[in-house]
């Protein structure tokens, strides 16, 4: 029986995870693919770090870079995360001297993926990250394979668990943002340092990976990137008086041979299928020929999903199957343009908190007809005691760049009392 | 570049989609496998039929047969249906002849799949299926690759695109069974006969496959199997009153190591997310560890969806991975106790129309309590012009074979004037 030597870099949760999980599977996954998986090695920055794991002297390695020159290593398993230092060290030089790699890295892939990806079809190896992408939704492979027919126009979805648990419990629990901040904390949904997941990066990262893979091209960095910081109690209950919930979606779509990448805060109608997605659950939807619309729901992040992930990735390996990383070989992949949103069409939903006076109200909305913005729906509600007025405006679709005005414009009246806030609606 | 060398048996709606896809959609293909997909033959029943594709004079074959014989055909996609006939006959004798076979016909593979797959592997050629079961989901793929880690222990779903139709437009546009059926017809989302998508078969077939492929089992018949056709619109209104929507919805579930199969009209909670799956749609959610519920969404039939399908299987072929049909070779395949529902516990709607007259309801409830079934709601609404009154009933868990008893018994009384009716729930 064929074998497979890995070594498994970094032993945090999911390495650890990972470790015990192959141990208690391996006559399982050798059965299903006919080839042993043997922890050859494993390595990690703090030796005495006390871990419920039983690693044998003999496996572990002190200096991790040793294991890319090993002769008995064939699969090297990155988890030590971040794209730049002994995570990016490790991955290059693993794919140098020909080992395997599989990485949960998400910032590493789509900063790095493209080089890395040469390099990984130079010496026929492979370079396996749907740990990287929503763990326990297996969308990587399913671009790969499953869908592989399709010509996809569009791809979209909840792509971050942590800011989707916060967006949706405040709304179920009427809390504020920072309450439920230090809820997710504590439950385990949010790091002590979540500013990647709620400042939109997370899911920027992601999407890049996704967007490459469905539209055959390179990386690209053109993207809009906005996270949920600024969404407060209001914002969520004036959604719902208006039928909308509010998620943080990513978005990757190609519109007359462009392709746009966006994240941010998205009104999208209470009835739609992602608006029902909540708590922790990642969701990507799918648009292509022949297929139409396709989608695939799961745990988004955790030691368990992310295994799932891993062992898809590790299998395929095992079973001898050699693919390019980003499924067309180098010289196929399609330079694409990319464009920023400022020409696309968006309806939105704005708000200004403004001194209740009199030409406060025909001043803003001037400034909508002077941009040519049509509005759709207009509400002022007045504060009496404080003299303030909130005014929520709702337009008709219009370009982004001329919201981007019209933003710019109201902010600089010396009638405004808080910085004026922009959400973008999702009609569909 | 390598090629491979493809007849196409059946030219019905998909047979004719593909033939085009494949032609338009060579290179694509072809940079994404590393290898050629090549019409060399086609074969249908009639010759002489208007089709909208071109047929080169050489690439017909008038007996259908002859193609598992020719030494230039690598791969035969079967497109005829059934499970008997042209079908098997086509497929035994492709595998026989090392050719290797991708089909749509869940019929063939629910009834003779492991017999094909142990010639499959015998002749070290594929035999894929992916397009048997809900076409735009590529549900088949995931369970042998993207969650190949997972020891699965609940898959479940809607897998009938027909009687989901019909069932979200029988409560949602307030119509009858056979009014809807009818339009179902004419909008082609029913065939002319549609008896094996209301009579659960449909459901019952592509259920065995995903039972199979889930618990590392053979093929089992063991499986409960009732369709949509006693659902009216009471029921359904019945069922909204009390939370729920009516679905035909397929399971199949380890537990205590025995695996039950079961496909059956459910009340399931509105709030669920298969509730929220209306139309045409498929759902399948996957319950394992470590994954925990993945969920995946999708078009079930029609030829776009079955195309995606179709090209996901012949380009796992045109890449040259050779896998087992059902993931794992014939003598590691499991044999596992299968149980019929019997002793399954089961909370479940009951209807009664009774004359309404003394003593009626006390002898119904005390054919629950001989049995030894408690309830936990009871509505009686009488009809006093009819003289008559129907009774619902909802049960607390019990084992299915005390509720076909108390069926049975108050079916037998001589104040029932309609057979009763029982539905099983899904509080989950």
């Amino acid at each position: 029986m064929r074998k497979l030597n890995i070594a498994i870099v970094g032993l945090g949760n999911i390495g650890s995870y990972l470790f015990k999980f192959l141990n208690k599977n391996k006559k399982f996954l050798t059965e299903k693919n006919n080839c042993v998986p043997v922890i050859k090695y494993v390595s990690a920055k703090n030796k005495k770090k006390k871990r419920k794991i039983k690693i044998k002297s003999d496996q572990w390695v002190n200096n991790y870079l040793d294991l890319t020159k090993l002769k008995d290593v064939d699969l090297i398993i990155e988890l030590i995360g971040g794209c730049e230092g002994p995570a990016k060290k490790l991955v290059f030089n693993a794919l140098k001297n020909k080992k395997h790699v599989v990485t949960a890295n998400k910032a590493l892939i789509a900063k790095y993926g493209d080089k890395l990806s040469k390099i990984a079809e130079k010496n026929k190896v492979n370079l396996e990250f749907e740990a990287a992408v929503c763990g326990g939704v297996p969308i990587i492979r399913s671009l790969k394979e499953g869908l592989i027919a399709n010509k996809i126009s569009k791809i979209y979805g909840i792509f971050n668990g942590t800011s989707n648990y916060i967006l949706s419990t405040m709304d179920k629990q009427n809390k504020s943002f920072n309450f439920v901040l230090n809820k997710a904390k504590d439950l385990g949904y949010a790091e002590s340092n979540p500013s990647t997941d709620l400042n939109g990066d997370d899911v920027a990262a992601k999407l890049k990976i996704l967007s490459s893979l469905c539209f055959n091209s390179f990386l690209n960095h053109n993207i809009y990137v906005e996270g949920i910081k600024e969404i407060d109690r209001n914002d969520i209950d004036n959604a719902n008086k208006l039928g909308y919930k509010v998620k943080l979606l990513g978005y990757a779509e190609k519109i007359n041979n462009k392709i746009y990448q966006r994240v941010h805060p998205t009104l999208i109608k209470k009835s739609s299928y992602v608006a029902g997605i909540d708590g922790v659950l990642n969701a990507v939807i799918v648009e292509g020929k022949p297929v139409g619309q396709s989608t695939i729901q799961g745990e988004g992040a955790g030691p368990s999903a992310t295994t799932s992930a891993l062992v898809s990735d590790i299998s395929s390996i095992l079973r001898g199957n050699i693919k390019f990383p980003f499924s067309l070989s180098e010289k196929e992949r399609k330079k694409i343009k990319y464009s920023t949103i400022d020409e696309r069409l968006f309806a939105a939903y704005l708000k200004f908190e403004v001194l209740d006076k009199p030409g406060v109200l025909s001043n803003i909305t001037s400034v909508f007809s002077k941009n040519k913005v049509s509005i759709e729906r207009l509400v002022q509600n007045p504060d009496k005691g404080k003299k303030i007025s909130t005014i929520i405006i709702i337009t008709y679709n219009t370009k982004n760049k001329y919201l981007k005005r019209i933003i710019n414009e109201i902010t600089k009246k010396n009638f405004i009392k808080k910085k004026p806030k922009l959400i973008r609606i999702d009609n569909n």
